[in-house]
Formats: C-alpha cells, structure tokens, sequence
C-alpha cells in the first residue's frame, strides 16, 4: 500500500485557491552539510513512500542534482553526493552543470529531465529504475533552453515534451513549445503551446512563461502548473498559475489561469538568494481524494509546499481562463 | 461638522520629522477579493468623513482605480469594482490601464488624475461630484507620461498640474514640469519645475523624481511631497522629499529637502512584489491643527500612513534645502 | 507669377514610382561656411520664387535653423547666421538648440515648427510672414518629443499638429500622434494615427515612424510623406514612405504604403554623418501639373530632392497599402 | 554535357587566396521588379547548367525565397514570384519569413534550408526535384536557429546538419553545431563543433560564427567556408573563413583558418543595406579543374562571387590554422 | 594593557567556520543622528581599545567617513562629523565623495584608504597619527578604482596596496590588482592577483570580485578575506571568502576558497538600502588566541561582525581551494 | 641635414585650417603582406629622415606595433614582422595586443607608448634608441586605459603623460588626464586636464575624447590634437581638434576647439573596417617653416596625412575655444 500524499486542510478563512502548507519551507537552505539553498526539485510516489530528484547548489554555488527519499513527502533525506550518471542511450554525457529537475514515471521506468550544460543551458534526459543507478541520455535539443517537461504517457505513440527556448544569460524573453521524440533520442514536430500574455491583460506573466510540474492527466485534457514572470523595475518576480492542454495535441490550449495561483508574498518567497520567486517543479496528486501538493522553490534558497483540490483549481481555469 | 484627519502623536524618542503610524500598513494587498495588492493611492475629505481612489491591482496584475469611502481615513471600504467612467468633455475615453490615481477638489468637484494606458502611459483626467458617478476628460498629454497631480486652486486663471514626462518602460529618467489648461482639454504652457539632483549631493533623488500629493497651500507657496529616485545596483529605490514653489509661478522651487523625508526602512517598505519603495499619493492636513497625514504606496503592496507637524516640515525644509 | 516647382522628367528606364533629381545633392554640407551638414529642412513657395528653413549643423556640431531663399527651388542662398526669434505668444523662447525644421503656411503666415531643445527635445512652434522678422510661440508639448508637423489648414476649426512622442536619447520606438489647439498655445485632443508596422509585413518601418513634410490636401484626404526607421544589426536605416490620412479626421489611416518610396542606395544616401538615411521633411507640389518634388535629408549630411506624379504616388499607395 | 563552373584566373599581382570576379556584383539589389535586395543565396548544378534559391527582400522589407535558372552560374534569371511550398513530410508548414537560404543535393533530390519564421528564426527545410515543385517539412529545431547547413550525404547512415542556436534579437553571441537525423523529421546528437575564436587570436571572427555553403568532400574531410563576426564600435563586421571538419565526425575540426579568407573591403561591400558584410551561402567546385566559386551575399543587398583553387585553399587552412 | 578583541564562542550546532555575533548588527543605520545608513567601515587597535573610520550616508545619501572610538571593538561612539582632513603629500585633496574606508598600520601610522570621488571613483590615501588629525595624500591611481587595501608591512622595501580596477557605474566585472610605491605618493609595477572565477566552478564570485580587509600576515602568506559578487535575475549578490597569498609575491595566489565563508542568509543582510550584501571591511585578529573578528557591511545599511579560528580559516582555505 | 617634413600648400579655394594631402591615404591597408589594415601610427624625425611605429593588424585582425622608415615621410617602408620587445626596467612584458602606438622623443631616445594588453587594455611604455633594438617597461597604469601619450620634455623634472581612462569595452564616456613620474616605473599626481564638452556646447566631443599626438612645445604652452567622439544611432563618429594647455600645468587648459579641425568626410574615411573615424596619433612640424603634417587613422583601415600652419592652428584655437 503506498502512503497518502502530504495534506493539510484549507484554514478557514482561506478563499484562495492554493493554500501554503504551514511548515513551510519543508526543506531548509542547508538541509545538506555542503548546500548553499535547496530548491525547484521535482518528487514522485516511490515504492511505499516517495522519491524525488533535488537541486543542491553547494557553497561555490556550482549547482547539481541529488537524489532523496521520504515517506511522508515532507520529511526528506537527501543524499550527500550529487547523482552520478552512467551512459544511457549515448556515450556523450558531458555536463558543466544540472538545474532544476523534473521528473516524470512513463511506461516502466522514471526519467529525469533538467537543464544540463552543454556549452550553454539545454535539457537533458536521465532516467532510473530504481533512485540508485542512473542513465543520462542525448540532449534533447541544441542550446539554449530550459524548463523541459516530460508528458506522464506517450502522446500519439511519442514522448512529448514542453520546454522553453532560451538565450545564454538572464533570458528576458521565452514562450513554451511542445517537441515529440519516436526514441527519446531524436526530437521533431516543435510547436508552440503557449506564448507570455500581454502586459495589459495578465503582467504577472508577461515577460516569459515555463512549464513547472509534470502534467496530470484529467478528464478536460491535461493540467500543468507553470511559473510566469515580469520584469519590475526591482528585477524578475516569479509567479505561478495552470492551463489545461487538449489530450492528443497539446499544442492546443484550452484554458489558462489570467490571475496567478500563488505569488511570492511569504517571507521565505520574498527573501533569499533571488528575492520574489515561487517556482513549481513537481506535484503529487490523487485523483480519488481529489487533491494535489505542489512542490515549489521559494526565493531560489528553499522548497515550499502548497496545496489544493484538483476539482476546484480545474474549475478555477476554466472560469478565469485569459 | 467634518471628521479630524487620522493621527497619532509623535512617539517620544522619534528625532525625525515624520513618523509612521503604529499600525500601518493601513491597507493591506488583500483588502478586497480579487486584489493582488493595493498602494499609490488618494484620498481626500468627503462628507463628514472621507473618500479616496484606490490603485487595487487585480490577481492578473491588471492595475485599475476603485472608490473607496472611510469614516476615519483608517479603516476604508473599497469597492469591489472599478471606477467606471462616463464620456467627460471627450467622447474618446480608450484605457488600457488605471494606475496611481491622484485627488484634488478644484471649486466644484473632484478631479482624479492618473497614468492611463493609451498607447503607453499618460495622464488621463476624470472627475467626479459624489464619488458614484464618474466622468473622464481629454488625456492631458501625449504619451508617455506619470504622476500627473492638480493643484488646488487654479493659477493665473488656468487649472495648473505637474507631471512627470517618461519614457515607455522602466524609465531610468525624469523630472517634475508644470503645464496649465483654460479649460481641462487644452493644454501649454510647459515649464521645467524640479530636475533630478546631482548624485555628489542628493544621491536619493539623483535617478528620477515625480510629486506625489496635491501641492497645499502654505503661506510660503505650495508645499509638496514627492517622490525621488536612486539606481543602486540592485534596483530603484524610492524616497520622499518635500519642496516649496512658488504660490503664483510655481516653476520657480524655493526651497527642496535635501535630505529625505522617508526612506523605505521597514518590513512592508522593504518586501513586496516591488521592494524599497515609499510612493506618496495623497495627503490630509489641518493648518489649524498643524498636522499633516501622508498616505503612501509601501513596496508597491500595501498602503501606509506617515505623520507630522505642517510647521515643522516647512521649518525642515526652509533648513534643509538643496 | 510665381515660378514653377523643381522639376526633371523621369528616367525612361525608371520602374519606381518616384526618381532622383540627377544633380543630386543639391545644397552640400559646406554650403555656408560655418556648416559641417545642412540636412533635414523645409521650404515653401514664398514671393515668386521660394523660401525655407535650413538645419545647418555648425562645426562644433551645433544645431540651429537658418533661413534661406530662391529663385528656382534648387539653387539656394542660406543665411550666415542662424533665425533670431523675437517673442511671440509667450516670453518663455529658451532653447538649447533647434533642429528639423518644417515651414506650413496657415491663413496667413508661415509658421515654423522644430525640434526645441528644453530639458530634451519637444516641438517648437514660431511664425514668420516675411522670412525676415520671426516670432517664437510656446513649446507645443512636454518633452520629449520629434517630429511636429503642422496641418496647412485649420481642422474642425483648429490647429492640428502630428508629432513623434521620443525619449531623450536615440529612441528606439516612435508611432504618429495629432493633437489639436484652438490657438497655437494650448494642445489637447491627442490621437493615436499610425503605429510601428510589424517586422514580418513592413519591416522598414518597424522600429519607428515620424511625419515628413507638411501634408498634402488631396481629393481622398491628406497625403502625407513620412519617414520609417528599421533596426538592423549596424545601426538605424531611414527610408520614406506615404499615408493618405481622412480629411476631418486625420487620426484615420485610410492608405499606408507597405513598400518604401525612397531607401538610402546613392553615395550620398549611403555614406556621411549617419550612413543610411533618407529623411523627407518638405515638399513642392502643383495639382494642376501633377508634380511633386520632396526634398530630404540624406545621411544627416546633405539635401537631395526627389520628384513624382502626385496621381501616381496616389494610385501606388492606395494599392500598396498595409 | 554539364557547363562548367563560372571562373575568371587570378589576376597577376594578386596574392591572396581568393579573388573578387571583376563584373562583381553578379546580381543587383533590383534584379526583380519587386526586391530591395538579392543577397545570401545558394546555387546548386542543375541539368546542363545552374539552378538556385534566392533571397529577395521587396520594398516593404519582407524576407522570402525565390527559385532561378542560370546556364553560365553568372547571369541569373530570377523567378518574380516566391517559391510555393506544398506539404512535405508535416501539415505544419507555418512560416512568418524565409531568408538566407541553402541547397544540398542528397541522394536523389535538392534539399533546401533556410532561416524560417516560426514564432521566430528556426531551421525550415524543403526538398525539389525539379525546382518548380517544392515540398516543405517539419522544421528541424526549435527556434531560435539560423544558418541550417545540410552535408552532401549522409554520416554514419544519417543527414547531418550544421546550425547556430541564436536568440530572437541582433543576437551576439553564436557558435556552430552539428545535429543528426534518421529521417529528416527527428532530430538529436546535437553536438558543438566550432566556437568563437578569443579576441586575441582571430577577432574577425570573435563574436559570432555560421556555417555558409554546404560542405565540401575532400581528402581530408569536409571543407566549409563560414562567416565569423567581430563587434566594432560601429557595429557587427562580417567575413569569411574556412575550416576543415572530420569525414565521419564532423564535430572534429581538424583545421580552421586563424586569418580571414575574405573580407568587406570593395564598395559593394562596405555600402549598402547592412554595411561591411561579406556571408557565403554557396559555392559550386570542381575537383578535376581544382576550382571553386564561392556565392556570397554583399552588404545585405547584392550577390558576389570569388574564386579560388580548392588546393590552395585546403594548404591555406592547414598552414595557418587557428 | 590592550583590550581583548571582541569574542564568542561558536554555537554548539555550528558547521561553518565563521559564526555571526549573536547580537548583530552591532552598529544600527541610525548610530548617529544624520545617518541613513552605516556600513562597509574599518577598524584597528588603538591605544587600550580600538579605532575607527566609518562609512556614514547621511539622509541626503552622501557619502562621507567618520572616525570613532570603542572600548570593546563593539559598542562604538561614531563622531557627528566628517574627518576634515588636512594636506599630506599634496594639496589636491579634492573629493566629491568617501566611502567604504579601509585602515592599515604601517610602521608609525595609521594609513586610511577609500573610494574617493575624484572624477569618478578613485583610491584616495590619507593617515593619521592619533585619529584626531588626518592629512590627504595623492590619489593612488587615475579613476576609475574601488576597494583600495594596502599590506600591513612593506614588500620588498616598497609600499603594496591591492585595488580593483573599475568603471563609473555599476561595474559589472571586477579583479584584484596589486601595485606598489616607494614613496606613497607614485604607484606601479601592476600586477593582476586574482581574476573572477569561472560561473561554472565558483558561481558567487563569477562578476566581480574586490579585497576587504587588511592582509594578515600569517605563515603561509597574506589571508585576506574578499568580497565576490554574482548577477542574479534582482541584481548582485554579495558573499565572502578567503584567500592566501604570497608573501613576498602577492600577486601569486596560493590558496583560495571556492566555497564562500559568508553569504547574505540573515534579515539584516538580505533587506536593507541594498539587499543581498555582505562586504567585508575590516577585521581584528589575535594570533594568541587564534581568533579572528570580521566587520561587515550588510545590506548597505548596518555592520555586523563575524568570528572565526585563524587556523580553521586557514585549513579551510587550503583544504578548499579553487 | 634633416629632410623637410612632408608639404603641400593649401589649395586656393580651401578655407578650413587644416588640409588632406591629395595622394591620402598614404599608408594603404595592406602595405604589407599579412595586414589587414594599417592605422592609428606614429611617426618621429629620425637621423636625416623619420622613423615610425606602425599599428599593423593582421588578418587575423591581431593587434600589434611594427618599425617603419621613410626618407620623406610619405613613402613607408614597414617591418614585415612585429616589434620584438627585450626587458626595460622590468622582467613583466607581457602582452596580449598592441595598437594605437605613439612616439615621443624625450633627452635621449624615443620612448613609445601604446595600448596593452594585459587583463584588458592599459598604457604600454618602451623605448629605443634606433628603432631596431626596443625595451618594454613596466606598464604605466592599472587598466583599463587607452591613448597614453607622453610629453616630449619633463615638467617640472617629471616625465608627463596623458591618457584617457576607459573600461574593457567599446568605452562609451572618456576624459583625458595627465600623470607624473620620477622614473617612467611608478606614476602619479593624476590630475584631469579636459572632459567631454557639453551636447548642446560642441557635440562632436560629447561621448569621449584622447589625446592624440605628442604636444608640440609652442609659446601659449603645449599645443595638442586630440580624438573627440559622439555617438550617432550608426554608431561612434571621431573628429579631431586642438587645446593648448599650460605650459608648466598642463592640467590647466588655456585654449581648446569648439569646432572639430578635421571630420570623416572623404570615402577613406567613411569606408572601411570601422566608418567615420579620423584619429590623430602623430605630427610633424617646423616652427622655422610655420608647419605641420598630422597623421592620422582613416576607418581603423589607413593612414592619411593633413597639413597645417602652426600659427594659424594656433590663431583658429584661441578664437575658437569652447
């Protein structure tokens, strides 16, 4: 029997959608003796508990990722040493760095994906059987790009993946676009899912927009929680909403939130090595109790929890769509 | 008889010349339902208690301008719904935005002035007798332009508001001109007023300046509160001086603060979706009284309120000036 | 009699709709001995023959405006010394510096706008009934602003000006206003009346847009010859186009070239102060012969002159448009 | 009988490696009615003579690709409408723009590449037998692509291309990759073949680098001609090189000129649209007469073409290698 | 006698090797009665305690340094005024500005080194005897300059001060320089210590980095304690390390670390004028006791002080080098 | 006997100042086989004829200095191969770059400063004695600093230097300083002699000026030509003018130009690797014979020569200073 995924009730005066677990942040900055900030990690149900893949940047702040197991989903033990990867489909695995993992249960196996360096960001594709021995496979594209997402099942017999194009630096820009793969070696069929929103209609997400989470397959198509951001004159905020993508071609939007889910407004959100960031990376869900936990990093330092009920947030996008 | 001005006495070991109020924010971000965050806004006596126009920007982060009522000038009712204006001396009344609304009474009623969105910021004009029915007039300007505030009294025979021209972005410059209508749809007469101060001598308004509150009159000329300016290398900075113009050519600036008077120090000041911006809109002020309360966006978020002595910041600024 | 605007036969093998006077350039940019360029200026049928208003940039790179005359609308004789402008409708004439002028006759004088220095650039307005004795009205607008270009009659019964909101450096963006003054002195009614044309349907005129010469009263409205401005990768390149605008409502777009008339292909186009401009800021024309011949600057350098079939341009720009 | 290459021998006192033909340019900005300019094309053998793809700008600027026949490789007749793709291997053949395109004949039919216009510069690729029906697929990449260059035939059973990951702007930064596919549909195995050269040791080609024609087999490998970039004050500088990459892992490069092969010094080169460039898009060769003609694009208006001896370039490379 | 540096035990759950002052900051924005802020100051042991020079903005946001006195090293008396400093070696001791001050005794004197606003920002050198009476050298270097510290012992017979080159802005790139004088008054024979670190090996020193405290001489070498800075999306962040150098060749870098020792993690480090700043200044150190106490400036608004072992730094730094 | 310095007189109809030699350029870019472009030399009297410092960059576009000869100062003969440096007062001669050389002969030998490389661009100082043996000293300045020229006699027993602050790029601001040394290794006393002029006073020198040629020694004190520059939207133009400054404080400027002296106006400067610049490095003159020959880069690409009479120069600074 596999263990419920971490919940805790809406407070009572609570009329927002989302609602923030109130132990947050569930993973400190320094829960690893060399990490400098623990945040945008990805988890999923694994065996009896759960398993998850974290970014660690150490005190150089060289960034990389780490694998980590918990029975409850909050409580974390993390490994000590960042993922050492074996050759998975091709025997170029070389990498200046890994970010900001997602990670993604399809068919029989877990693949990871996370923004690998390779003479710049781009997404690179892992996978495991097991959180112990891990296999790194071709990249899936050319730089620059970041924030790729694997679909939980083949589209069309073919991986699909969302990923956002990027440049080599602080991109002031970025729109998500859909790629298909026969062999997750070879990509193709790139189209474009969702462009930023114009400034007068949705700010919060106006200068570029990621795919967060994997998607959650429900009735209406698919669910993905993305991060969204403006540039103020104080720098980027990054905030949060969700669309919902038709289930054979998501390249199809069929709603997308015009209000934010969740901004940063917290200390632990507001405060840190980048102040003003809620980033979601991964959520855990049942469909049965109809609730989600979305796990998200907070200020580039820490990882936060927020929770909510699947039926509400579906009909929360759809009634607010942009 | 009128309601007194909201006011709380100067606490004992305060040296300065203003002091916040003990409980501010006054407004926080979520004061009505579908409020990210609520600031930059004006208020002005109404009745026996007061009115106000609010800068509530929405969970899209669209910025619009709400009334608002108060029979203390502390604790305010918003309305949930934005000002909705009726066709004024134009019939071209196109707004792609609202945003840091002012309020001046001029002979008959009240004029709202603020940043509208036509073509990129502006300064649209509107006015109103009740506070329930709403009228808006010709933009004052081309684009691009903020902070467009009224005096009280016209000058010379012609209505008188000082503005703020900008460019269409996070505008790295700006200084505070004076331009006067016959009529509130024609206007000329364009007069550089205040310009930024070298940075060797007053660092905190070296970047940008814009006034904040309606100009009172004083015996000395027009007392105003504006906001200035510092690039640092993480951001702007906002501050608030005060200035004395001249009572019939107020292009002519007798006396500046050098120093400010109120930088962004606390919690609510220093965190927000924009942080370390103090931003006067409005103020009350009692000559008989002697008090003045400053009503100014905190961190782009919330609302405060800051108090002192009208002979004492005159007396300040006379001392202090640039 | 007045004698006949510039004029020279089309090229037999010319496929374009308008075509360079042979002996191009015709003023130099040591035209008068203090200048380093003369470039970007205005003339009108004066007397018999002709009048207009110089930019001669002196060279310590100092820019001012000049009066000029002529017999024949090619040969010119510039004054040595630049316009000394009395007061006219205000005692307020400060100016840095004065540049791109443009000459419209209304009623009954010549009035004169320009580019005025006043902390940055905004229009300045004067008059003259004689080239002789000139007179320097109000500013007509806050900085910062390019570009005014008066309408050669009265619209609705007043004066209707197009104009370029800028910022204070080399702005890159720029769309065309009207805006509108019962008396020369105060301005309101501002209009939007062309925008930037996307990049992917006329990118010459993608980055920014300014109105030429003085516009063309035509049977269909108000032909105007107006300047686009692309962004490439070594600098901004200046072409022209034309608009024909409504008659009572100018702030109509009824035609807009998509094509340019004139890019910058010659010698002295191509090469000088600023490599790559064509720049139109007056024309002549005659209904009755069917005759246009526009004069611009070329390479913030010189003045070249271009001739046209006003039926032609016309027809071209009516089946060209955007 | 196939025609031969154009040439023209090397003039006497010459002592460079290639030389300019004396008629340059060989195709003016206007040879169709509708262009602007003619520049970056490519030419492939075709029947007895010549065939090619053409980039012509019109007079609104607008970017597409053109097809024309030539019998000698110099006088060039030049479709005057743009190529009309069909559906190739995809429904989705969307295209905002077409420019700098290529020609690689592989097994039995033309490929074409080009810089397509799919919310942004991408890879487009289409194939023709006969160049007057053509057939467009799924773009290779996701955007921000330019330079796409297929190899003449396939490495270790799969196409293989050359391209440069960009960004959507003058972008300055780019290096050159190679990415392979078993299908023309799929892409993957994106690997970094050449870098920017440091300032200090090839500055002409320090700040960007593209692959130009399509490679050429010899002994040693592949021989490309490609143009570096330096950043001057006065804007981006265009030139020309060559390289020698390995026969089955083009990702090796084997040799690569430290000196520029070419670069802007003729009048056609330094003037015109985009001043001081010189960007190779084809060549056509001739091992047996040890002969190459090389296709260039000219300032961003015209097309030119420069000769040399395959021989002398490949001891060229080797020798003064970077 | 003299005092004991001031001193605290690390806390018992403590893994780092340096550790905050429990009760910091222990000088507050506001220590003297015109301060905005007080930051980024010296201090030496003077007499049976210690001395001072303090970089105070006043509210203008001018920035100036004051001398005080401690008995402790804690509880500081900051004079209400400037140092008025007197001619030295020269009498051009113009400066439009001082800040962040350094302190070194050097034989038979206290010598102060700071940014000086001399055009610019340039390393200013002054001295004292008694911290009474100050005397102005010659500005070391031509602006533009930053974080001038001189070595507490001659080297090799001359003078040696390190600095980081820098522009008049916001500089964005930064490394640390050693030049030497024979006479404090000509400098030269500059050589470059310690570049940026690669953003892929040590990420929080990758923009720019500049020496903070005076060396310490030690049997390895000179440590000194550094700032470095790193570009995030909001701006730069501030952290700190260490480092060991030569000691007859400073510029030859023999340890250093590649994990910060301090990062901004507390409020008062992370909200402020300047959020995100630790800047190192100053430190006093006892062999003996193997103790050393770092002064800092934090968020660009109070100090706070740091304890380490000297050994333990030192171990660190050799067993953590980059 | 010494050769007279190279002549032509003014032709009849000229009225400026200064006038082109009419063979210019006189150095063509590829005067020898591996340049790519040759500019920006110096040139001195040497034994019966002139000998000169040549900036040769290769087609590598590698920057460095190479030796010259010349009977008449017209014809050149250029080293083949680059300047080799042996040890001067220092064994630390490194150098990435050399370019922009100047010449100065000062008691005994000829000492040549230069652009060098080292961590970015700083002051290189060498000498000889014949210009076939040369030694490199210790470089003058911490960079970044370009146009280090020297003055041809001691100033008060010091050996004097301009130079001209910069940073590590394209430098967008630049003032030109005078520095103090004892013993050409350690430098001091910096003192800013002239900034940028005002916009609206004399903007040809608004964005940055350098010196150019050594001072010539006059009667009013030193009379220099130096590099003024303002910044187009096409990017840097640089003119030149004249100052004369103090004879014994050469930091106080008695005279300088309003007007340029000479501008890009013939094609060879106005095309080439980088348009519209001329840039003064060196001169030539007889006070017997009232004359100089300034040389002068031509677009980064050639060397051009203009001639004057010393008086006149001398009579147009007085009369025409800013």
């Amino acid at each position: 029997m596999v263990n419920s995924i971490p919940w805790q009730e809406k407070p009572k005066e609570h009329t927002e959608v989302l609602w923030r677990y109130s132990e947050n942040p569930i993973i400190k900055r320094d829960a690893i003796p060399t990490s400098n900030s623990i945040f945008n990690s990805a988890v999923v149900p694994f065996n009896k508990g759960f398993a998850g893949v974290f970014r660690c940047d150490n005190k150089a702040v060289q960034m990389n990722i780490f694998a980590g197991f918990s029975s409850d989903g909050i409580n974390w033990d993390i490994e000590h040493r960042p993922i050492n990867f074996k050759e998975g489909n091709t025997n170029m695995i070389a990498s200046d760095y890994k970010y900001d993992p997602r990670v993604t249960f399809i068919e029989d196996r877990y693949w990871i994906t996370w923004c690998n360096g390779y003479h710049g960001p781009t997404i690179g594709i892992g996978y495991t059987f097991d959180f112990k021995e891990f296999y790194q496979c071709e990249n899936a594209f050319l730089p620059f790009n970041r924030n790729g997402v694997l679909f939980t099942e083949k589209i069309n017999g073919k991986f699909a993946m969302l990923s956002r194009p990027s440049d080599n630096g602080h991109t002031p820009f970025g729109d998500i676009y859909v790629s298909y793969s026969p062999d997750m070696k070879y990509w193709g069929e790139h189209r474009c899912v969702m462009k930023v929103a114009p400034f007068t209609e949705s700010a919060w997400q106006c200068t570029k927009i990621g795919a967060g989470s994997a998607p959650i397959r429900i009735k209406e198509g698919w669910l993905i929680f993305y991060h969204g951001v403006i540039n103020t004159c104080n720098g980027f905020r990054y905030s949060m909403g969700a669309a919902i993508l038709d289930t054979y071609n998501p390249e199809i939007v069929k709603y997308r939130t015009k209000p934010y889910l969740l901004s940063p407004q917290t200390n632990y959100e507001c405060m840190g090595d980048v102040p003003n960031v809620v980033f979601p990376c991964a959520s855990l869900h049942s469909h049965e109790e109809d609730k989600v936990a979305i796990y998200y990093g907070a200020a580039d330092t820490v990882v936060g929890l927020v929770f909510g009920r699947l039926s509400e947030i579906v009909e929360f996008t759809k009634n607010n769509s942009l």
